[in-house]
């Protein structure tokens, strides 16, 4: 049994609230376990200038954590004056995810912006913020196709992700809390879409290296709990989720 | 009647939820209307270079905003590379005020940190920071005397803030929200301790100026609202709230 | 007596030393006791992004010690590569002050630049630029005036800065030099216009509070110290004063 | 045929220069195509604050492009005065695989330092660099041993990296250059060990997806590629590279 | 004739008012022509890292203008958050040309910080600097003599700089101003002591170039003007002078 | 002998190896002795701001080293986020020099960009650094008149820089190594045109002075050295060389 009760292959209970909050286009506030996220999606009517001209919309995300997120306060990086590489290479995750199940084309010259702000720390706080972005996207962009901005909503399928690891004592593990992820010896990011198709594979050894079939077994754990984390964005986006399932099998009738 | 339906003298509805995060020794999520703050407040074994060996605590506090606090994306200060100058105002006027309720000899040398941060802005984003901060702050310490790391609660009074502003159409208003705050020819935040005691008075005409008689009866609105906010964080801190009010009246004999 | 040899209620020896520099179309050096200030106004035939297309002007001011202005030499903001919280919320104020005596509109879409640099200080630093600046700035929109670049003086009133403070030997003291602010319990700094209406007052306790009765004590003697150095603006500025006063009764009349 | 007359699994021609520069520790010259990266390691008589005390030694990498290591100019990172996300990633990347194949706790309280420095680029720096690095780090290792300053070379494996992908045309290829790495949707690093154990695997969808029998394929050729790297690090490092051979029998034996 | 009615080897007129300021240890205001710098000195008690236990001091320099020194005001370095490379290389020549005077070794562990703040600029701001910043220095070391913190004066010469130029008009001038500067050809910095010895030639050709010819008449002129200023140098030090003279005459038998 | 056996006059050997990268318009690895740069040329087809619409041209250079050119691994200015005085020194340096021997009426509204990085450091680097960027700089150029982009080449004379200095044991001796500058007392850095006239003369006493006599006869050595350098670039241009020649003398009859 796992620190905290749970089998091995079973996801921490896992919350998400649609429109938290009142400004943004979109918003969830994610839990999963004692990791809360703010995902918020904004949409603005412009594209960057490498990108102006093609027809194309993009997808930027930032990340960031709240000092007492985390069990020491951490310094914020605004007083720091710079972001740390942890914190560029999630933002970069996020939004390249993101990008991979919408179709830029038909979102034309927008911008998404997507912010990720942890409010409380227990690790997987990458995954989660993948998990409710992807549904604060999904509300932002229906309510442009609701308000006319859009002609159909552009996204082609569903996205989660989750963390999978070997543990010494374990073996392998679903969704690591924050205690596991420090004993891990190796430490996987998955990201899927609703059809399970990966989208992004990030396993490392920390100090460590792991074998082929350690690998096939890790890939079998994370896809059990990013369908589970996919039946639950389905339940908070309601009757957007539809249109992402029939999206879905239009475009693969299509290709 | 105000856009939202109060009175000229009415504050918004304020919650204040104790014990918001997991993590921090002190934490309060305060709502004033639709402005949402995290506070939250962590003690740390030392203090500032400037302060070592004098025997002294200290108090330092910092503020910021998620990037969709507000109606339009503003762009994260992490990312920009530096604080605005309204934010370093801000952390400052929140630090100085708290420091004034706390007899900083008793406390020793330690330092608290104190974390304002904004999840949804509609107006008096920082007296609502120091009203929450007050009670973060107070079952952070609270905490500390439970724990035996202090032989008592080293706060001398309570510690509460809210705006008052002169409008064209109403005159003198308490608790500006947003829209009020943007309109408003005079813009004041007080902040006061249980006894009446002023500790801050930050009055400011926004291209215009404003008389003596103007100010006096600003004051006397202002003081109407903070003793209903000192009401509330007596009610969120329970027997806390007991022992403030006679470390007070100690205070006061001893004068 | 005070360390100085003043009454509680007199400012110290002020000369205000108008078209100290060559090449500014405004400036002086401002003296208050041994705090020195220079301060120049440039205008700038354009105003920021923000404000573009409005039709009004702009007055925005950046502050400075030079860094044997102190006791002690303090380390240059240029070689520390941002500025201290402090000078940011010195600017802001100098910028804002000013805005509420000058017509903006007549102003047209020009930006009045307020350098404010410090070559000795013994305290009150902020509220002498404020003084100084003033004067500055009326210089150089009197010269705009003269070259038939403005069609009159878009200044409204005078306006000047004094301190006022506690301590507990003396009580109430006006124009406090640094060894008086550094023993002082509250700390004032009070900026007026000439008709004696208020533009801006901030009141701190430092680890102290003060009472409703004392701070009307404080706005009485700070009255005083504002007329006075109104009076000297008005010497400095000779001909263009005239010129003010005028504006100012045309002001109340269409009030 | 690809676009440099290759098949899909062939490796381009690499060339490994051992100490390449006169004053590190240890160096490399390595060509992959025509991707150049000097790699050097430096070893340092402490480790970073964080683990003083315990013993362990630490690996950490700094990367970098002259700006015309590319077709285009790029600004240097010295003059924007910060770095990408993209290098502080590809830092993070080098210095985590280094330290999966040395026995930090042999090492003792040392720091290595890794500096690649990309002097042209085709594409695949980052492997160029991981492969580059481990030599680099070995020789200067190895003249820590000969020196006396070292037991003996505390290195458990050799350690090299190359990148697979998946294009329209050719499928699933091996070490892509620019050109292909533009074109390609789905982009995979790999880092593999001399005993074919994997380290860490990077592989991402861009603007798509990949299905697990792809990434099955993809694996098997980057294990091809690796192990034809690891042949031309054990030449470039002659009797060292027998070393590391004994080393990791001996681990495989202790397990 | 030149454009100020100078001849072309004449200076313009130099002002050197000592002890300018209150705080420091030195302070001069130094004028040449409309160009003014306020140079200030003080003394730390102790030396950069690189330099402790070496038994010797150190002397490095700030160099600063405020915004409307210039005709155009010049944007603020403290607000860019970075020096530009001018400033850096003036800071750089003003602490090693006044190195080349002071036996470090006498000065003990101590710094001597040296700081130029040009609060007005016409023309060779640079040297004007370095022939204030010497008295000041001089007047600083003079008063820890007087105080019994160093046995003797530790200068061992005089030391003064100044402009020379070559202009199409007038051929070789010296002590160029703005305007002189701005249309020279070849531009030289030069910094002599008063045993009429180089510390520092600075020339160089703007989009062009210059003869061993034009050079030696270049230093010959130079020379003239550096000992005009030295002349001046001796009068504002007095007696202090007198000590410098006679550390010379030393120094130079025991050669 | 000096330490590496050479006479006072003469020079380390010197190798210029022209087209050393793939990607830039022109490019060199010089070394010089143990001192290697990599230097290349990128012509961008617009002027910086302050330029435009003057039918001009510029040039400007970026310098630096890669951490493990020197004996000690010195810190990457990219990772400190600035650059320090002595690299922006030199690249000052370098562009000033550059675009005194190019007609940069004839080069019209372009830039062209050297980038000199040190790849290995034992002295000299920013004469290398100039005489190489020299070179790339001409081939660049070359190529563009090859390409007809440019009517003719506009260079109008050779320019190739090295230094001399005052060493206690030697006297006057040419070209230093690092050991040999780290000594000297004196240290001069000539740039020179192939027609003999200067462009740049920086020499420095290091706590130290010199006289008229010496400053002649470092004067003397440099010329020697510089001319050595020219026939080496000479050469690395083959028939460029020819044509800089014949700009030259066509300069020369038009004077």
């Amino acid at each position: 049994m796992r620190v905290d009760g749970r089998t091995n292959d079973e996801l921490r209970p896992v919350h998400i609230e649609p429109n938290y909050l009142k400004h943004p286009e979109g918003s969830v506030l994610i839990s999963v376990g004692d990791t809360k996220v703010i995902c918020a999606a904004s949409i603005e009517d412009k594209v960057p200038p490498f990108m102006r001209g093609g027809g194309k919309g993009w997808i930027t995300a930032e990340y960031a954590m709240i000092p007492r997120a985390t069990e020491q306060r951490n310094i914020r990086e605004a007083s720091k004056g710079k972001l740390s590489g942890r914190t560029m290479e999630i933002q970069r995750l996020i939004g390249r995810v993101l990008r991979s199940v919408v179709d830029l084309q038909k979102l034309g010259e927008k911008t998404i912006w997507i912010d990720c702000d942890v409010i409380q720390a227990d690790g997987g706080t990458r995954t989660a913020s993948i998990t409710g972005a992807f549904v604060a996207m999904a509300l932002a962009l229906g309510k442009m196709v609701e308000n006319k901005k859009l002609p159909m909503l552009p996204i082609t399928d569903f996205l989660a992700a989750t963390s999978v690891g070997i543990d010494e004592e374990h073996g392998i593990i679903l969704d690591l809390n924050y205690i596991e992820d420090s004993k891990a010896h190796v430490d996987m990011n998955i990201v899927m879409t609703g059809s399970g198709r990966f989208v992004e594979i990030q396993g490392t050894g920390e100090e460590a290296t792991f074998s082929y079939e350690q690998l096939l077994d890790l890939l079998t754990v994370a896809e059990k709990g990013i369908y589970e984390l996919i039946a639950l964005q389905k339940e908070a986006l309601g009757s957007l989720a539809e249109q992402i399932v029939q999206n879905r099998s239009e475009g693969e009738e299509t290709k």
